[in-house]
Parts: C-alpha cells; sequence; structure tokens
C-alpha cells in the first residue's frame, strides 16, 4: 500500500510518500514541500499547489491520500484561507478517482506518538525512528506530512473489530 | 465581453454569465445554481463545483470570472468549508487561465445598487432592470452570482483616472 500524507498550507504544502509492505514494514519513498511564490494571487497559489501534489500522484500513484484536518487557528483568515488550500489538494485527489482520509493534528500525534499532545520534536523522532531514517525528514512542514501518512497507515491497518472472527469479538 | 459572476457555496454555487457589448449593453445568457449532494463528503461535493463550473466555462467561454469574496460568518467552520469551495472555483478559471476578480458583497452591492447596504430585494430588482428581465432571475444564489457579473462588468468598465488624457487628469 502506497499513501501520500498531506501537510497543506498555502505558503509550503508538505508531503511525504510511505509504502506499507504485506509484513506491516513501513518506508519513506520521497517527501518534500510544495512552495508557492509570495507575491503570486491566491489562485495563482492554489493552481501551483494543485500542481504540484499532482506531479507527485502521477510519480508514486499512491492507493490513498491522507491529509492533515483544519487546524483553526485564531487568526480566521488564515484558516480560511488554508481552507482554500485543502479545497485544491481534495480536488487533485477526488479528480484521479483516490479515496481521501482526513486526520485531525491531534489524531496524528495519538497514532505516531500515542499521546494527540506530543511535542513537534516527540513527532519527529518517532516518525525517524518508525520509518529507521538516519535523520528526520526536513523541512519540518515535510515531516508533518510523513507523520499524517503513517497515522494513516496505523489507523488503517488496525482490525475494526466488526471484522473480527465471531468467536474472537470482543465484548462491549 | 463575456463575464461570469459566481455566487461560491458548499452545497448551492449559484453562476451567472452576462454579455456586455461595446456600446456598454448588457444581457443576460445564462445562469443557474450547483447544487451538491448533501450526503457526499467535502471532497466530492468539490469534485462537483468543479465539474459544473467547468462545464459553464466551456459553454459560455467567458473573458473573465467574477467571484464573490469571503463572507465572514459568524460560524468560523461554515467560513472555512466555504474556502474549500472557493478554492475549487478559482482553479477552475485560472487552470483555464481565466482571469479572476473578487468582490467583497458590499462592493457588489454598492456598484449595481449604489449603496454598499442595500437590501437583498434591492439588489434583484436592479439586477432585474439592469438586464431587462421580465422577472428577478431565480433561486436567488442565480440572481446574486448575475449581481456579482453586473458588478465586475461596471467596475471594470470605469476608466481609470491614470487612464485619462494628460489634460484631462483629474487634480488629487
Amino acid at each position: 500500500m502506497i499513501v501520500l500524507g498531506i501537510d497543506p498550507g498555502t505558503a509550503t504544502t508538505g508531503y511525504g510518500v510511505i509504502v506499507r509492505s504485506d509484513d506491516g514494514a513501513v518506508s519513506l519513498r520521497e517527501c518534500g514541500v510544495i512552495r508557492t511564490e509570495a507575491g503570486h494571487d491566491l489562485g495563482d497559489r492554489l493552481r501551483e499547489i494543485y500542481e504540484g501534489i499532482g506531479e507527485v500522484i502521477e510519480r508514486h500513484r499512491p492507493d490513498a491520500v491522507a491529509l492533515e484536518g483544519i487546524f483553526y487557528s485564531k487568526n480566521v483568515r488564515t484558516t480560511v484561507v488554508l481552507g482554500h488550500a485543502r479545497g485544491a489538494l481534495l480536488l487533485a485527489a477526488k479528480l484521479r478517482g483516490l479515496p481521501v482520509a482526513e486526520y485531525a493534528p491531534a489524531e496524528v500525534k495519538a497514532a505516531v506518538v500515542g499521546t494527540g499532545r506530543a511535542t513537534k520534536e516527540q513527532v519527529q523522532f518517532m516518525v525517524q525512528r518508525l520509518l529507521r531514517l538516519r535523520e528526520p525528514p526536513r523541512p519540518a512542514d515535510a515531516a508533518d506530512a510523513v507523520a499524517v501518512a503513517l497515522a494513516h497507515c496505523h489507523i488503517a491497518s488496525l482490525p475494526s473489530v466488526d471484522h473480527l472472527e465471531p468467536g474472537a469479538r470482543v465484548e462491549r
């Protein structure tokens, strides 16, 4: 399973592509950032984001896209502009028929570190550890995107209680 | 000049196509709404909006797109979701190389009625009047989009002071 994780941003969108083999081992295939021109208007920046992530999708043909959910900042304008970028990214995946899962920042932290209150450093440490890298991915936005992809691999691979054999069903 | 006006929304996006002839007369070519499936997830709704407005663009080949600016509602979530829809619409125009102008709701009212505090009914009355229609466009979201297109025609056709002949320059 190939998963593309995305940390959306209008100025910098991080992305990370990881592969999960049948035995559960994960490895990093590529990560990086899509930077948009600060002087460009919003529509042009959206085009840059849309085309940039499109190239990554064409290169790796992921089976799924995992997108970091909206972080409601105190600045409403920032959050709304981020909504535009997320719209462009969602479209890039949907127009190619890819399933998109969204994870809140705390869900990503909980899946990767074990607590939704983990620091950025703890997340980077676990990303490096799980993928057996010499150092954490750089820049930070790329590492965040890799964490989203890892969270998706972890959450999506968990057996649902409904999928257990009847005899093994957990009583609730 | 053919102008496509858009009133963005996640559930209902209004659009209106008007033509402005060289003598300044405006006429309505088409208006309507793109409705998305309430049960669909946001990504699918964005695809519906993107493809719906794409069909309108292909049908009329506008020279410019006029988009209603963000209305910051009290509900931040609503505003952010609207940002996603605006992102999809901006992309649909930008990927076709169309120029996009954005107008705040008050700018649209001021351009069409003469005051930024005009009521919805006043706007509909002037839209009907300017386009010499028997009744205002329906539904209301389509009428709002037509108003945005009219505002663009009006504002874009005003001579800029910098474009006046030197002898006619207004002293400031």
